[in-house]
């Protein structure tokens, strides 16, 4: 490797590992978000035309227009997005990553997430709980609307003017400890929830003399949605790999995405470009029911797999045997330890207590992938693409001409070193 | 070993892991404690005259007895002892089990935890916070004395009127869930504390109208009291193991306990009897400041060896690898896998995840111990025996004697099967 990229990558993985995101508030999409239009429904992974969006990522879309009241059928839905009257567009253009097909429109209400060290910010929508059914999975109706009313109308005010209120909530301290209680930081933001929670606390006590009612069911909600944090997370990740983002001559990943037509990577030295492959990742895991078969299930998209960027997820499985229910805890362990060797180095913080307080491996180098045929793993979910929802989970081992087409791209501008 | 034996074991291991314990309330001593007079101090360990009362136990009690105003002085309160004016008695044989010296007058405010399954009650006081000079470690001054006072005036009322608000905290889940969350339950408790609190959160925010500013001191003491949890658990335990002991014909121990003499056991075919050597632990772990030597360091008696019984602490070791700042991870498991070879079982419920989620070894078995001779291990501190308070944590390996003590009593009584 030369000199220089191995110093490109140095400054890459430094945004990375010494970005200080605080959680500082919750805001309406059209208030926050870089370019968002009321008529603008974005999505997650690299965009699409029209046309490619199919299954559920088609269907959350048209769902997310109507819940905003932008057409009132999918027909209309449809017409006007081909009319360019509604605007389909890709979130990671819009500063913010997406869990599952992550709709986001003007009134969604986001987490916004600065990293104090650039300025840098991410955002992400709410968590809006366990529901089987869900706008991001591609599902509408009564139920599905009910859900997004709570977070708009209860949780983001609430929690909104609470994280005000405390002064903003420093992340770094509650993804530390997290991974010493059990979490991965994917599968498992249990611990990384309840330190979320407590924190707030102090100031939703305060909160609750003005709004009693709304306090009460906002706690009462994180009590239940484990999975809460998850979506700060995934503002803060956003915020931290976009800092990464354009180190001239840099060969780190600081994004991984995947739409419903395949799977793609930004490279930091390339900029904003996308590289990828129509394919999607190969699925090791537990299904939830017996019956589910392989072949029924597939990816509809998602930008939940940029977390890994930063080294948490299945680059850190060693720090969560809990998830052994669909593994093994020798399989988490040979599957953190393989990550160290696509990586550029250890986070000098955030650690896996089983390693001995190794530092997780952070900064997917992708000539490391291709050098050594190790592909980055995930720790997330499979779908039931027959509309059943989340189908099982596991580890997805993502696809290597992702990489080879980033690699292509790097040795085209930067030449063959 | 016999049928009868084994019988007996399994009714006892039952009473163990079958039990439903909840905790119900906070209360003062002497109106929930069976025995408690106002003219008491109770101490760790089994019952000693009081010249065997040495170091810093010694002093805890004297100073307790300040405390409690029952006298001014050491020189009276000691004065008072030797009358009778003041009785000294064991902490266990007034249904309650204390952290370090385990100093419990008749105000002090207890925890109440109820075996639903049996109808027993445990009690343990209150953790008045990271304090490096306490009561129960044998300090006293208006520092102590300062953090008595927050104990006894704003947290104990608190938290006792919260918990019967929230009709009662089960502490099955809470267990269950922070060995998942990465604690051991003996040196880390912090998993259980979040979850704790957590709990509570409701009943406070409720409460919160009425005394806002006690409910604030309270929240804002327990988010960084994270040691909190463990005294619930001592309650908890305490009313778990006394609802195993007496078994005719057990052979498993219900109770381990340190004095500033010695080690002490109970077995459950032998009632409230105690076992012992004047003998403390053996001291493997790490010193909290690199000048720290051997030979000051010593232990001043504590019941919270107590918790080992049920199978938490050094036998979950490998729930826990955060806890290899003081040990490694291989020595975590190799320990944990060392007390399944002296345990009647697995716990149906409480579960080490690194382990394929195989149940936590619970019920030592004195003959376990004796044809292994492999001690219960505890994970514990050790003190600074010249008044500097807590110089290192580690594993503290029991003496063997005790188990012999109790085994030879054992043949006595029932015979040499």
């Amino acid at each position: 490797m030369s000199a220089r990229r191995e110093q490109a990558n140095q400054e890459a993985f430094r945004r990375l590992v010494e970005g200080d995101p605080v959680l500082i508030d919750v805001q309406k999409a059209i208030d926050v978000l870089p370019g968002m239009q009321p008529n603008m429904v974005l999505t997650s992974g690299r965009p699409l035309p029209w046309d490619s969006y199919v299954g559920a990522q088609r269907m959350a879309i048209l769902y997310g227009a109507m819940y905003e009241s932008l057409a009132e059928t999918v027909e209309e839905a449809d017409r006007k997005i081909r009319s360019g009257e509604i605007l389909v567009a890709s979130t990671h253009e819009h500063g913010v990553a997406g869990a599952h097909t992550g709709i986001h429109t003007a009134s969604t209400p986001v987490f916004v997430v600065e990293d104090r060290a650039t300025g840098t910010r991410g955002h992400s929508s709410l968590f809006e709980g366990d529901a089987p059914r869900r706008l991001n999975q591609g599902c509408y109706g009564d139920d599905v609307i009910a859900l997004l009313r709570f977070v708009d109308d209860i949780l983001a005010p609430t929690l909104g003017e609470a994280i005000r209120k405390s002064g903003g909530i420093p992340l770094r301290p509650i993804v530390r400890r997290s991974l010493n209680l059990g979490d991965d930081l994917h599968m498992r933001t249990v611990a990384a929830t309840l330190l979320f929670t407590r924190a707030l606390f102090p100031a939703l006590l305060e909160l609750s003399r003005e709004r009693p009612e709304e306090v009460r069911r906002t706690v009462s909600f994180l009590e239940t949605a484990e999975y809460s944090f998850f979506r700060v997370e995934l503002a803060m990740v956003k915020a931290l790999t976009d800092a990464a983002t354009g180190v001239e001559g840099s060969s780190l990943v600081t994004k991984m995405a995947m739409s419903c037509d395949g799977f793609d990577v930004q490279v930091s030295g390339l900029g904003r470009q996308w590289f990828g492959v129509p394919q999607h990742p190969t699925f090791e895991g537990k299904f939830f029911r017996p019956e589910t078969r392989l072949e029924d299930c597939g990816f509809y998209g998602t930008d939940s797999v940029i977390v890994e960027c930063l080294g948490v997820g299945a680059f850190a499985g060693a720090a969560a045997f809990a998830l052994q229910n669909w593994s093994s805890s020798e399989r988490l362990v040979a599957r953190s330890l393989a990550m160290y060797t696509i990586t550029h180095g250890e986070h000098p913080e955030f650690k896996i207590p089983y390693f001995n307080f190794r530092g997780i491996p952070t900064g997917i180098d992708v000539f490391k992938v291709l050098e050594t045929g190790t592909v980055p793993l995930i720790n997330g979910f499979i779908v039931n693409m027959k509309g059943h929802g989340l189908a099982g989970a596991g580890t997805l081992h993502m696809p290597l001409g992702a990489f080879q087409a980033a690699a292509d791209a790097y040795r085209a501008r930067y030449g063959d070193e």
